[in-house]
Parts: structure tokens; C-alpha cells; sequence
């Protein structure tokens, strides 16, 4: 399979201008959302997948933006023939409110003073960032996605999707997360963010037209960033390597490459990201706690969505035993979900890094298609009392080969092809009794695809009309459908 | 058996006054050092164990100074029938070279130049602590170190001093440590470092006589203090345990309990340590490696000491496998030692917190006691051609019970004992071949205790003469002598 990318992209940003009140009771006067696309929504909007990005990602998911050499950040499992598919599947990212690239955040301006909001800002929850997504979808004119998906932080927003709106998401991809924040993780943020306000050009806040807070930011992303590594990646990575020497300094130089390393993931950080952001962005991350009452069951009782939960072996900060609980929970509540952790070393990187092993994971997660997933919903049908010319001037005017036929109260009696029609014609029939089909083969919304595609082919049929439990039609496959997208299915 | 304390104590100080050339080439013209004991030196000053502290401790190990509620840092395995038991060892503990408790660091005087050394204290290394170890233990007229025991920056120490003075140590205790410091560990001590750095009233390490870089240092060891516990931990002792509230007050002002318990311990921290020496120390901590070309092999091959490593279960940042290197290397060059791994949730703290299970692996280690460790070494001995008379005159004048008598070249041929002087009274006996005994049972040097012990109980004798390979006698053990210690003894 050729895995190419998107090529070039574009932010595009929408504001919803009227005032959106946060779960805290604070109110923001108007919302900016960055995002981008890429693929085609298809006619029935039904194969979206929203991407949510981790504390410091950005709508920029995949694809170059003009004049860049380096791509989107999960370039490794977007794009043609990779995991999401942008062949097959509509891919939107947008940034977090809160953050710093494009949606509104603690550097926009309050459109009610004019002025930069700094801290002024409420403060906000992973629940918002979602409430805002929604919108986004609402606007893009999407009912329901057929998957969100997202690491770290991203994996929270995905998990919160099929809390907040269930009937809105058939599938969940939560990657190296967690569903409530420990005090291991605050603490970590509250060092962080204890950095930033302890560096006096923070000025509260107030630091957009002065002296940046870049050492607070850098100090807050180092610490950062050793939590994103592993033990042994450092091992492989840096060892006891020195910088350019072959002696210790003895005096307080860098002296070790992975000093180096931080010092200059820190410097990085500072040139793309906002102080204000990363207080408001870790404080949600620190709110996050999906449990009702101490239960995660309790949590997720209604969720529609499948799920698959993936863990990294060597990721300490958000330990797998986190993403077993997560597990554990929806099986208990009898819930379709996977679990798999990827064995790396790379730490809670590892979601970012470990190309093969997240797009076969993901992959044929996302191809775990059902009928309900595939099947074409606004199907024309007949009733018994039609003549042969009625259901074949439909056939014409629907542009379809097969017409269901249903009884008065909806459910199907028969079924009638352009082939039977074709042969009333060659043997002179008159009534659609001779020759339609009363032993219609059909398939159910719920099974796999790969069963019905199964079906089809064994009894060298071209379309399943799909029936409820009550044997009405609510939809119906065809092969011609099907065809492109079999090679995924297992 | 009942666990005491030694009760008040006091800190000693001893200036050396001569220059001290460090691992550097640096040189310091003179060296204090801080110092307490515990226990008393027996007549052969063999009983003395050396206690290394870790990064932020002090000589300060046990009992309690004048006035104080809170007792030294490792009271819980240090005093009366505890595993440093100071009813048989005389315990020494200093404070580290670059410290900031009594011993010369960067905030005592250069006496040269009649001001705070600051960042002129020159960059020190374990090695270099361990010299000042060594320079106050011969002060102490101390030649052999029954043991040097420590965990953490401590256990660095203690493995030093087997490499560096190897026939001053004959016991080491290395707990929750490494043979050298990994990137993640130093990748940590960075972070910390640049906090005390960015804060601008470090001013360059000269802030002896104005304010202090308060919030850099409890910074630092806020980050310090979370690698020091376990996630396990955390969770049972935080959870997401909100501070004094049911609800989250959605601003920047602390919500979790774990927050105040970091904050709080920061800055209780800035009040009992100087920036400059958390510089120092952990500069010393990143530069450890024992390794000879990248090997541990080569680096303790001409270690002597018994060695015992433990590692703690949940210690992710000096986790077991560091320790099991060290194990490992050890074992293959067929030295003494021995493994453990504590179950405990406390993380790298637990060394100073798992009372019981230290207490148990460090007593049993102590206890295993070879002859050597036990016997008199200043044996008198008789020639054969004495008289009787002779002999029980040195017997009075040496307050002894059993004389050895040994040939013109020091072999061991027989024994005389107070009682058989008796016999030959009673029994009016001439010559000394008439009441010595040919058939001596002995002991040997490297042999346990135990035996020993059991070889006089089954015999009914009191005193074995210590003999070498050459059957010549090398001290004495007596029944009297080792009476108290038995009991230890496996």
C-alpha cells in the first residue's frame, strides 16, 4: 500500500459569534476555531473522523503548509493509504480553545475590551474543548463522526466526545491517555506551571507588549519533555555522551548531550507556544476526572461509541494500567472495546513516533466496519401491488439497480433487480409476482461487513437490502460500494 | 527486641587545615567538617560503620539535637538494638563536601579571601566527598570501616569508598543507588539546576547578603521531590483530593491536595538549604560514574568489601535494574554480595521509610560476621621451653585465660589454660608438656561466626586460637567476648 500524504493544506478558521458558556458558569463572548481538513466529506457525511491533538499540538494534524518542510504532527497515520485514510475518510483537526494557534485562547483579544485576555481568561475543561469541537462539526453539517480519535491530551477529548455526545460518535481511539488525571500528572503540570509564574517577566499575564516569559516557559517544557521519554530512549539516545568534549568541564557548562537536548526542546518551545496557554491547557488536563462518584463504570455507561484504548509499554506518565482501567470498565458494562499496548521504548512519545505499529492498530480498528457503517440509507422501494413499468420507471428516476419491495406496514417481501425486469421483457411476463425474489438474502446494521460481503459473494448476489429486527429496510449494500473498500476489511 | 534511640546528640567539627586537591585539580586550602557519632569505637577500633547521607541530608543521622522534636534522618534504622546497632558500633556520619550543614561548601568562607566562596567553590565530585570521608576517618584514628553504608547520593558514596580506599572497607550497603548516573537522572538534576539559575535573585551565586533565589529553589526541589515518590504512592496519599473544597475554583490559586503538599515541601526546603550547594551536589550526582571503560567489571575489580545492594520495587529513579548491575558485575568476579529488592510503594523514599524491611536486611548483613571481624588480636603466645610458672605469670600480668604456644617460627603446637595452671597445682605437675593441650582446636579468619560459636559449644571450651594458613595464631576468640553477640548470629 502506497502511504503518500495530503500535500499542501491550509488553516481555515471559523467564530461563532454568540457567547458560549463554559462548564466553570464563565461565559466567552465569542469563539475562533482553527482547524483543517483533509479527504472529502462523502454524500451521506458519514465518514468524518475528528483528530484531537495533545497539550502543545495544533489544528495542523498533516500536509505541508506552504513553504514548510516539516509536515503536520501526525503526519505518520494521515494521508492516502495510512491508518486514517484520506481516501476514505473526511480527517478534521482543530486547536483547543484555550490553546494558542488560531482558536481563541488566553493571547486572543477579549472582543469586549479590545484588549488581550491574558488571565483574565475563564479557565477551561477538556469537556469545553469538546463543547467547541461540536460546534465546529455542527457547522461543518456532520450528524455523526464516524470516529475521534486522539493521544495524551487528545485521548481525554476523544474519551469526553462519547461521554458528552454519545449518539454522535461510533468509534473512540483514546492512545497513551488516561480517564482522570493522578496527582502524579498534576504535580508534574503544577511544577510547570510554577516555572512559569515564578518568572517575573510573566508579569501576571500581562507580558504580550514586554519581555516574553521564555525561561519559565522553557524551564516548564523541559520538565515537560523528560516526562515524554523513557528511561531507556534516553539510554539510546544520549547515554553519558558529552557535548563536544571529551573531559568534564568542571564548572557549571552543559556538559551532557541530553542537557544540550532539553536546553534546546526548551528554547524550541518558547518560539511556537504561549506561556498563558500552557497554564490553561495543563490546569484542564489537571480538571480532567471522568468517574462519577469514583466509578469509571458509571461514567461510561452510556457511551454508544467502540473503543479502542492503546497504551505504551514504556510510558510512565500515563502508565498502562491507566488505559486497563479504561478497559476494564466498558467490558464490565459489556461495551465493544480493544486494547493493545504497543511495545516501545520511546516512552509517552511512542504515539507520535511508532509509525507501524499505530497505522496496523489503527487501521484495522478503523476498518471494523459494520453494515450500518456502509450502507446506503435513503433506499427507494416498492410495494407488492406495483407494475413491472412503476418499479422500473424508479429504478430510472433513483438511478438504482434494486428495488426492495416492502408490504404496507414497511417490512420486505421481495426484492426486484434491472436483471428481472430485463427479463420480463425476454419472456413476455406481465406481473412483478413472476418475477420478483420472496427469498430475499439480507443483512442485519449491526454485523460486520466482512460477513455480509461474504454473503454476497457465495449466492453471486450484487446488493443486501439491510432489515431491522422487525424485517423493515433501513438501508441497503451493494456490491459497487463495498468494492473499494473490501481489501481493508479482515 | 527493644528499638532505642541514642538520644541527644550533638555535631562535632574538625578542620583540616592543609590543602585538599580534588578530582578536579582544584585545590581547597583547608576542609571542616561536620560530623556526629553514635555508639562507642571498641579498643581495636574495628566496630566503626560509616553512614553517607543522600542529597539534601546532613550528619545530623540519629537521636535528637538539644531542643528538637524531630530526630536525625535515619533514626529509624540507627540506635539501640536497631540494624545500626549502637550497642556494638560506633556510627560516624558527616556532612558531604559542597554541603551546606556544617562541612565547606560554596556558602562557607574561602579563607583566602575572606569571603562566601559562591560559585568560586570549585566543582566537587562523590570521589571527592569520599576523600574528606577518609581524611576525617583517620582523624579518628579509624584504619578499617566495618561498613559504609548509604542510599541514594548515599549509596554513591559508599560504592566510591570500595573502589577508592579498598582495604579500608570491609562492608558495604548500597540502597536505592547506581555505579552512575543515568541521562533521566541528570536530565532531572538539569531542570533543577535551572531553576535555582533562572531565578534572578540567584544573581550568579551571590546572594549570601540579600535576598534569597527562594522560589528557584523550592522549584527545584518541588521536581526533585515528585522522582523521590511513586505514582502508587501518590495516588494513596493525594488521590484527587481537592484542598479545603467540594468543587474546583476554576482559577490558578491551589485545587489538589498534592499541589500544597509540593508547594509546602519546597518551601520548607529553601528554609534549611542553600541554592549554591543544590548546585554543587547535583553536579557531583550527574558526574558519578564508577564505570572503566564502560564497564563495571574493570571498575571493581579490586573491590574487597562484602558487598549488599537493595533496590526499591516502585524507585523509578534509580530503578532496580541499576542495582542489579551492580549485582551482576560483582558476582562475576566472584565477589561477596548479596541482592534485594524491597515490595514497597513509597518509590526512591522508601529507604527512608520502610522501617522493617530495612531493618531486617541491613541487621541480618551486619550480623553476618566472620571470625576476623570478632577476634583479639593482640594475642600473647608462649614458646614451648617456658615453665609453668612462666606461663602463668603472663597469664596474670595480661589478665588472659589461654595462651597459645607456639614454635620458634609462630606455628601453633598447643594451649595452656588458667585451668590446666590449676591442674598442675592440684596435681603437682612440673613441666608445661604435661598439662597443654597438643590437639588445639582452632578458627579460621574468613570463617562465620556461627561456626566458630558452635565448635566451642559442642567442645565445651572457651577460646579458639585464630590460625592462617601457616597455622600461625592471628588473634583469639573467647567465649566471653562473644557472649553479647550470639544472639545476632544466624
Amino acid at each position: 500500500m502506497i502511504r503518500g500524504s495530503v500535500g499542501t493544506v491550509h488553516t481555515q478558521v471559523h467564530t461563532f459569534s454568540s457567547p458560549l458558556m463554559l462548564e466553570s458558569g464563565a461565559v466567552l463572548p465569542s469563539v475562533t476555531v482553527a482547524y483543517e481538513t483533509y479527504g472529502s466529506l462523502n454524500p451521506e457525511r458519514s465518514n468524518a473522523i475528528l483528530i484531537c491533538h495533545a497539550l502543545t499540538g495544533d489544528a495542523h494534524a498533516a500536509g505541508y503548509h506552504e513553504g514548510d518542510e516539516k509536515p503536520g504532527w501526525w503526519e505518520m497515520v494521515i494521508g492516502p493509504g495510512k491508518a486514517f485514510d484520506t481516501d476514505r475518510f473526511c480527517i478534521i483537526c482543530s486547536n483547543v480553545l484555550g490553546g494558542c494557534k488560531g482558536t481563541t485562547g488566553p493571547s486572543s483579544v477579549n472582543p469586549e475590551t479590545g484588549k488581550v485576555y491574558g488571565v483574565s481568561f475563564p479557565v477551561i475543561t477538556i469537556a469545553d474543548m469538546v463543547m467547541v469541537q461540536k460546534k465546529l462539526i455542527d457547522h461543518l453539517g456532520i450528524t455523526n463522526l464516524f470516529a475521534v480519535a486522539g493521544g495524551s491530551m487528545g485521548g481525554m477529548q476523544a474519551l469526553q466526545w462519547s461521554v458528552s455526545y454519545p449518539d454522535m460518535v461510533s468509534r473512540v481511539v483514546v492512545i497513551a491517555s488516561t480517564a482522570y488525571s493522578t496527582p502524579q500528572q498534576i504535580a508534574f503540570n503544577e511544577v510547570g506551571r510554577c516555572a512559569i509564574r515564578s518568572d517575573p517577566s510573566w508579569n501576571n499575564g500581562q507580558y504580550y507588549d514586554q519581555e516574553y516569559p521564555a525561561s519559565g516557559l522553557a524551564l516548564a517544557r523541559m520538565i515537560g519533555h523528560i516526562t515524554y521519554l523513557s528511561d531507556e530512549s534516553m539510554h539510546q539516545k544520549f547515554g553519558r555522551d558529552l557535548l563536544g568534549k571529551s573531559v568534564y568541564s568542571y564548572d557549571f557548562t552543559t556538559d551532557f548531550q541530553v542537557e544540550s537536548y532539553l536546553h534546546h526542546q526548551g528554547d524550541r518551545f518558547v518560539e511556537r507556544f504561549d506561556a498563558n496557554s500552557y497554564l490553561y491547557l495543563t490546569k484542564a488536563v489537571d480538571y480532567f476526572d471522568l468517574t462519577v462518584n469514583g466509578s469509571l463504570i458509571d461514567a461510561f455507561k452510556d457511551m454508544k461509541a467502540k473503543c479502542m484504548v492503546i497504551a505504551v509499554s514504556s510510558d510512565w506518565l500515563y502508565p498502562s494500567y491507566l488505559s486497563r482501567e479504561i478497559v476494564s470498565a466498558l467490558a464490565q458494562l459489556d461495551k465493544t472495546v480493544e486494547y493493545c499496548e504497543i511495545r516501545s521504548n520511546y516512552g509517552h512519545d511512542a504515539f507520535l513516533l511508532e509509525s507501524g505499529q499505530m497505522n496496523y492498530l489503527l487501521g484495522r480498528f478503523l476498518s471494523h466496519l459494520t453494515v450500518s457503517d456502509l450502507m446506503i440509507r435513503s433506499v427507494p422501494t416498492v410495494r407488492e401491488t406495483v407494475t413491472i413499468k412503476g418499479a422500473a420507471a424508479l429504478m430510472i428516476a433513483e438511478a438504482v439497480n434494486h428495488l426492495p419491495i416492502v408490504s404496507s406496514d414497511g417490512r420486505l417481501v421481495g426484492i426486484v433487480t434491472s436483471w428481472d425486469i430485463s427479463r420480463s421483457v425476454a419472456q413476455d411476463v406481465k406481473t412483478l409476482e413472476d418475477i420478483m425474489t420472496r427469498t430475499v438474502l439480507t443483512a442485519t446494521p449491526g454485523e460486520h461487513i466482512s460477513k455480509a460481503v461474504n454473503r454476497m459473494q457465495k449466492n453471486r448476489i450484487s446488493a443486501l437490502p439491510v432489515v431491522d429486527e422487525e424485517n423493515r429496510v433501513v438501508g441497503i449494500i451493494t456490491a459497487e460500494r463495498l468494492s473499494r473498500l473490501v481489501v481493508r476489511c479482515e
